[in-house]
């Protein structure tokens, strides 16, 4: 294969189509920020937008922003929004809590629509708080319901008649593998089980189909792909045929049929709204909604076959830069399989990404190896895949990593 | 009794020793704001300090912001501030998802300290999304666990030793009829029976003396008293001896030993941090910092003193100026027996409710017939009281509230 250049990379952008997205965040100087799959960019108009909100909205309409400014009507409207990027129809998506609060919600819809099945399926490759959350609630119903937890590559022979959910994140946080949604929710169907998908790594950078799937359940993270900004709301979605079968046990007043009128009994609102619970966060709503904001007017298919060129190029470089310096590629190498980011393996992982982010190269690193390069098509660029690699071979050459102030662990790793 | 003028209630206000605090407050101009509430005034720190907080730590900071500038220790930060309103050590109390879930939290962990015990016992004048968590969590668990509601004056003969927990709300959010948190808690804990106080309309208000009474667990709300802005997140506490000895079943990744190692299986963390589930909410946090910020160097005291005595002027001030209009005041008349509102029931409670708004008199109104006026001392001035006071007496005389315009109703009353 021929080697790859600096200009080659910055002819890619050239020819980029959606190159003029990254004018719709602020990002900073002098910054390679490849981990957008832990926390989105600050799209340019969320500051403005949450100034408004708060000067004007609160400030000077308090109580009544609510109705005057569509506060109350943020879960449900956002929800529509994102509607578009996983292929699901408007009123079947909310947005609302966490991802793991909403798992906890679908799952326990899942299980109620399965009374005579008993086990949930994983896999290892899951996200932890989706299996922590599976494990809090079986624990709760105390009715021999279990999780059980087998290898990504298990999972669809695990699936038979005594599975009530099959439980899964399309895209592994770690590797990057990618699950065939479509093979396993058919399977699903044929066994009797549910299917919940959480789209934590997919919403946003890829399209996703749910309905085309038959997807039961599914549920996403708003600070990720989305760029709603630190622990911003999560969304789930329910498919119609299930919205006013199920019911989900976190029975809160905005879920009620009509929370105005104060009854001391619950009755379930018809529809997605029956998945709300407490009064909404009206200012990480709308900062979500600045984030949902740029992708307006984005084709998400423009969008995956960039994340994968993104993705290939990274692979095709660090085999051309970094050859010889103990780096195992750790995610699929061929594009299907495999979500909107590269991971690599190497001994001194952690202590190699706290020197790549000393030289403003940002991904991150999952335990126990694992260094994470996420690609955000919206705003990152060929080059910066090429300057990024640049560095690492770099810190590698250099052994930079072994710096000591490298290899203490921080809080959030 | 002399007849009051409005020249009293400025007197009054020159000589308020908290009215300096008024200027921490972005009021809007021309408005007289009875419902902090409902939702409390902007405080006018907030608008640069999200500013900040998007435009330099999350736009300049990105991922490296949650160790960078401490949002990972939020929760437990404004848990530590928000314990010394309510009578609670530091580490006791933690910032998190909303009321509603907070009650799911504690009233789970309550449940599983008492498993020969199927009763929780509330009153009807409970807020309704506790009354609704309480019967998801029954039914969800269906081990014949029920919830019995009686009337707000019968929970104390009903304490008995079948009841696993008293979950009530110190202050009713339509009478302002104040529970006896130390008698209800000493009577519980000597019937064996766990309690559960709802703070949403005490906390900033008044001072709590939690741990004074014995409290086993409490929630509370961040967007009233502690003007922590639309939908805030919300605060829980537990009590020191049960901090260990007590689990929460939703499971999520914040709420785990260590996090960041992402094991499989979850083991809670120690401490109150085990009340955690997805990830913090920054922004929203952020803002509730300000509002609590409102209250530094303030004595609950010397708040819980204008609050009474704002109320007693409104109860007095009604009657020497409205005394003919139909309006019965559905407050407790005792300052003792009272939170920090006055309410008033009227047959067309809604309409003149809204006629109020339309002249700049936000009250609110709670179903059936209750206007709602509450009293916030960090900003709200005895000429207010006046100046409201005269603009109902105004509304009522002109019968204004037969406007056809002021009996639509809205989403949010």
């Amino acid at each position: 294969m021929t080697e790859l250049t600096r200009a080659d990379c910055v002819a890619f952008d050239q020819d980029d189509q959606l190159a003029s997205l990254r004018e719709r965040f602020a990002l900073p100087d002098g910054i390679i920020y490849l981990d957008g799959n832990s926390l989105g960019v600050l799209p340019r108009a969320t500051g403005a937008r949450l100034e408004n909100l708060i000067r004007e909205e609160w400030g000077q309409s308090l109580i009544t922003g609510w109705n005057k400014h569509g506060w109350v009507n943020l879960p449900l409207h956002l929800g529509a929004r994102i509607a578009r990027l996983i292929g699901a129809d408007t009123d079947e998506v909310v947005v609302c809590d966490s991802t793991s609060l909403n798992v906890f919600k679908v799952l326990s819809a899942a299980i109620a629509l399965r009374p005579e099945r008993r086990i949930i399926l994983s896999d290892s490759g899951n996200f932890p708080t989706d299996l922590y959350m599976a494990q809090g609630l079986a624990q709760l119903l105390g009715r021999d319901h279990r999780l059980e937890i087998v290898a990504p590559e298990e999972v669809s022979n695990r699936i038979r008649d005594d599975i009530a959910a099959v439980m899964l994140t399309e895209v592994d946080y770690r590797s990057g593998r990618r699950h065939d949604m479509a093979a396993i929710s058919a399977k699903a169907k044929a066994a009797g089980a549910l299917t919940i998908w959480d789209l934590a790594h997919s919403a946003g950078a890829m399209p996703v189909d749910l309905n085309g799937c038959g997807v039961d359940f599914a549920v996403g993270c708003g600070y990720k792909y989305l760029n709603g900004g630190p622990g911003a709301p999560a969304f789930l979605f329910v498919a119609k045929r299930w919205l006013d079968a199920t019911q989900q046990p976190l029975y809160g007043w905005f879920g009620h049929m009509t929370p105005f009128a104060f009854e001391t009994g619950y009755r379930p609102k018809t529809g997605i709204e029956r998945f709300l619970v407490g009064t909404p966060p009206v200012l990480s709503l709308a900062a979500l909604g600045c984030g949902l904001d740029t992708f307006d007017g984005v084709d998400m298919r423009q969008v995956r076959e960039k994340s994968l060129a993104l993705g290939d190029l990274m692979i095709r470089l660090v085999e051309q830069e970094c050859p010889d310096f103990g780096l195992a590629l750790a995610s699929p190498s061929n594009g299907a399989g495999r979500g909107s980011q590269v991971s690599y393996a190497h001994p001194s992982g952690y202590a190699v990404m706290q020197a790549l982010i000393a030289h403003g190269v940002i991904g991150d690193f999952r335990a126990p190896d694992l260094m994470r390069f996420g690609f955000t098509p919206l705003y990152v660029r060929y080059q910066d895949i090429w300057d990024a690699v640049a560095i690492l071979r770099q810190v590698l050459t250099n052994e930079e990593w072994r710096n000591p102030a490298y290899s203490r662990r921080a809080a959030v790793t």
